[in-house]
C-alpha cells in the first residue's frame, strides 16, 4: 500500500505531525475513505481489513444539491469513522451542487446498488431533491433501507420533495425545510429541528445540518461518540 | 450567452420554477459565479455586467482544508449575492480536502494575484491551514489586503498557522480552534466564536462558520442582509 499511496499519504503524514495535540485532527480515518476512482482498489482493500462494526454509510448528491448539507453530512459522519460513500445521481461523478460548489464524487450511485449500508442519508437543495427523487436507482435502494429496518434519512426540501413524493414517509413524523413542510402529511413535528421516527431521521435546512449530522452519529455509535465529534466541531451549547 | 450555457442553464430553469414559493431558493445568482475553467469567459462576461456594488470574495483552499468551513463560508455569501471565487493553492484545481470531500476548485489562486477582493476568507482544518499559508501569492495578497484595510478573516486552525505565524494578526484580538488558541499572543477573546478586530474577523471551528459567515456577510452588506440570508438557513436562535 505504501508504494501505491501518493499525494493523500503525504498529507496524512503532516496531519499525523499534529495528531499529538488536538483530537480535533486524527484524521487516520480518511485513509479508508473513497477518494477517487483511481484509488478505489486502494480503499476497498483497506476497507476489506477494517473490523465488522464498520458502519457504512451512503451520501447521495445531483445537480443542485445544498452543497453545506451534504459536506456537513459526510465530514462529520466520518469523523465518526464510518466509510461513507459520496454518490452522484448524474451521468458523471462531476457535480455542480446548488451555489456553484462543483464536488467529485467517490463513486456513481449505480455502482451502488448492490452493496448494503447502515444508512442512506440524502442533502437536500433544489433542484438536488428532486435529481435525487428522479434516480430509479436510489429510489428502490431507500424504500429497501425502509422496509429492511435499516436507517434512512432526509434533511430540506428532500423528505418532501422525494421521500414524501415517493411514498417513503409512510405514516411516520417527519419534518423538511419550512419552505416545504406545510406540504407533509403529518404536521406534528414539523417545527422540531431534527425528527427521529423509527429508523427514519428528517431535519429543515443548512443551519439544523450539525444536529441532524449528529443525531445520526448517535444513532450509529452511540452518544458518547457523537459527544466525541461534536467537541473539536466546537458547536454552539445549544446545539448540542 | 443562451447558447454556451449547457447544463447550469438546465438546472437553473428548474431553479427558476420553485423559485416563487421560496426565498430559500433564489439561485439567480449562481449564473454570475465562476464555475469551470472552460466557462470563465462567460463568467467574467457576467462579471463585468454586474453593478458597482458586488462584493468579490475570495477564498483559497487547498489539500486538507476543512471542507465544511469551505463550503460553508462559499455558500453563504453566494446567497448573499457576493461574486465568490473559490482559488486553489495547489498545483491543480482538483482539491482533496480534510475529509476526502473532493472539490473543484474556479481558479488556481495565481489567476487571481492581480484582482482586488472585498474580503479574503481563509477556511481552516489541517494541514490545509499549513498549504495556504506556504503559498507565497496567497501570503502576500492577505498582507495586502491587511494593509489596504480591506476585510481579511480566518477560521479554526488558520488564525494561527497561517495569520499568527507570518505576523498578519500585528496586534489584533483573534481567536482560534481551541487546539491551537493557546499559541495566540493575544488572548483576550479567545473563548469568543467570532472576534472582529478592525479589517480583521477570526473564528474557531466547523460549528462556528455558519456564525462567521454570516459576520463576514453582516460587514459586507450590512445588518438587514444577513437575517435576510439566515432565515432560510434555519439558524438556531442561539446562533444569530
Ligand atoms: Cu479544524
Amino acid at each position: 500500500m505504501l508504494l501505491t499511496a501518493t499525494r493523500r499519504t503525504l498529507s496524512l503524514g503532516t496531519v499525523s505531525s499534529v495528531h499529538g495535540r488536538c483530537s480535533a485532527f486524527t484524521a487516520s480515518r480518511v485513509l479508508i475513505q473513497p477518494l477517487r476512482p483511481q484509488k478505489r482498489t486502494l480503499s476497498l482493500m483497506a476497507a476489506a481489513s477494517q473490523p465488522d462494526d464498520v458502519k457504512r454509510v451512503l451520501v447521495p448528491i445531483g445537480n443542485g444539491t445544498e452543497e453545506m448539507e451534504a459536506v456537513i453530512v459526510v465530514d462529520v459522519l466520518r469523523r465518526a469513522g464510518a466509510l461513507v460513500t459520496v454518490a452522484s445521481v448524474e451521468n458523471s461523478t462531476d457535480v455542480v451542487c446548488s451555489r456553484g460548489v462543483r464536488i467529485i464524487t467517490d463513486k456513481m450511485v449505480e455502482e451502488c446498488a448492490s452493496s448494503s449500508y447502515d444508512l442512506i442519508a440524502c442533502p437536500g437543495g433544489m433542484p438536488g431533491a428532486e435529481r435525487l427523487r428522479d434516480s430509479a436507482v436510489l429510489e428502490r435502494m431507500v424504500r429497501t433501507q425502509k422496509d429492511s429496518g435499516r436507517l434512512y434519512a432526509a434533511i430540506c426540501a428532500t423528505p418532501y420533495v422525494f421521500f414524501e413524493k415517493k411514498g417513503l414517509l409512510d405514516g411516520k413524523s417527519a419534518t423538511a425545510h419550512p419552505a416545504f413542510s406545510d406540504g407533509l402529511n403529518d404536521q406534528s413535528k414539523v417545527l422540531d429541528r431534527v425528527v427521529v421516527d423509527g429508523n427514519l431521521t428528517t431535519s429543515r435546512g443548512p443551519g439544523t445540518a450539525f444536529e441532524f449530522a449528529l443525531s445520526l452519529v448517535k444513532q450509529l455509535y452511540g452518544e458518547e461518540k457523537a459527544k466525541q465529534v461534536a467537541g473539536p466541531l466546537v458547536m454552539h451549547p445549544h446545539n448540542m
